[in-house]
């Protein structure tokens, strides 16, 4: 049962009749990851306009991302943060020293430089599709989340993370507001809706706000569980955070 | 030019009438990482019958596996080994004894022990939904590549990996079929066909064929550079192999 044998070698495979892939339209939504931040940067693009975006790059893994859109032809119109990071330094910087055209984009309430101030209800086209903001508030005040247009898939920044959410006890971090904006702006996606986050420390690339909604072990807790869970995460300062913050304010450039 | 400002806050995204995703139509293709070997494991079902397959699970991350299988209330009918890994050790074997009902697979060329013996053409079905096996020696004589019903994606256990391809120094390797299986089973699929490798030690996710054939910098080559490449790569021997060998022969269950 299951299993089935005997089709010859090099037989074509029969196109069984499903959809043409939506992901197929676009040249790919690429996951990155950079290992030592555990940093997820994403690349998305129009394949048949070939503009694209790249959301949350790292420093480190600069000439990689580059290569890549050399590689595939793109015209990377955006570089996007989803809030100034405590744990790495963005390549957004020198990505722009490298890439005609490209401009930088952060929340307005992040405090950090960039060519353009993202606020709620923004949208951030690359060619046919657009990138919506929506501001989710709480592990920083300048966090934002990224709906594609037909609302397939989000990237969480560090709001949601897979069976969890970022920390709140630095950068004006809030539980109060973090629950509220996952909440309101995240988890009212549809069930569907694939969540991608900016880390993740145990190899998950990715999850649903179906999923999130029944197993994400905080964010199904009341409000005021949620509070006291973070309340005491005790956790380590981020080791980078001191030559980070000031860095990402500036686009990574700062002290370079 | 590119950016939009001025929708509401918490006004609904439109739907811009895109199709259903394919993707969507399975609960998801599930990427997941582990760390030490930077194995990827994956995880295909079908979301309404929920039946799902395993492929090349690593022991260290079997309890983060089996909890997600369980949380989306699959049924795992096979845990499938692209071939006996000699850098990491299978879970096959354990999970057999957590997940009732499941099978292994490996390739009848492999030597393994496993419930199904694989061999070219050969279906392993999940819901609606299969995945073709191809036979595609080179890294080893049992090295399978498996390649889903629509041909919108392939996971190329070590055959080919992203801008590389797996060493072809012991367990049988051979360049000339390596080179010879890659073109002709994996290379030969449609140009958008999302290729999936068992390992990346960069950060990168997925690939296509379309890219490959243009920017993989050994299998671009002649048959006769590639061997010369192959055979020069000086690799040193994978610190793992003498323990997960003689265990990937047993479901990865020997000595535990």
């Amino acid at each position: 049962h299951g299993f089935h044998r005997g089709r010859s070698a090099h037989q074509r495979l029969r196109q069984n009749g499903l959809p043409q892939s939506f992901f197929n339209s676009l040249v790919l939504p690429v996951q990155l990851f950079e290992k030592e931040s555990c940093t997820y940067t994403y690349l998305l693009a129009d394949k048949s306009t070939k503009e694209a975006v790249i959301i949350d790059p790292v420093l480190e893994t600069l000439d990689r991302d580059v290569k890549l859109v050399k590689e595939l032809g793109l015209s990377l119109k955006f570089a996007v943060n989803t809030h100034c990071h405590a744990d790495h330094i963005t390549s957004t910087g020198l990505m722009k020293k490298q890439v005609d055209g490209l401009k930088s984009a952060i929340s307005k309430f992040s405090g950090a430089a960039a060519d353009i101030k993202l606020s709620e209800g923004d949208e951030i086209k690359f060619g046919k599709f657009h990138l919506s903001v929506r501001e989710t508030p709480g592990h920083t005040d300048g966090c934002i989340t990224l709906v594609l247009c037909d609302q397939s898939m989000a990237f969480t920044g560090d709001a949601l993370l897979i069976r969890g959410c970022g920390r709140t006890d630095f950068q004006q971090g809030s539980s109060t507001k973090l629950y509220q904006s996952v909440h309101e702006k995240i988890l009212s996606l549809p069930k569907e809706c694939l969540l991608y986050p900016a880390h993740d420390y145990l190899g998950q690339t990715v999850s649903t706000v179906g999923e999130e909604l029944k197993f994400n072990p905080r964010l199904t807790k009341s409000l005021e569980e949620f509070e006291k869970i973070m309340a005491n995460l005790n956790l380590d300062r981020p080791k980078k955070m001191d030559v980070a913050v000031p860095a990402n304010l500036l686009c990574g450039v700062h002290g370079l």
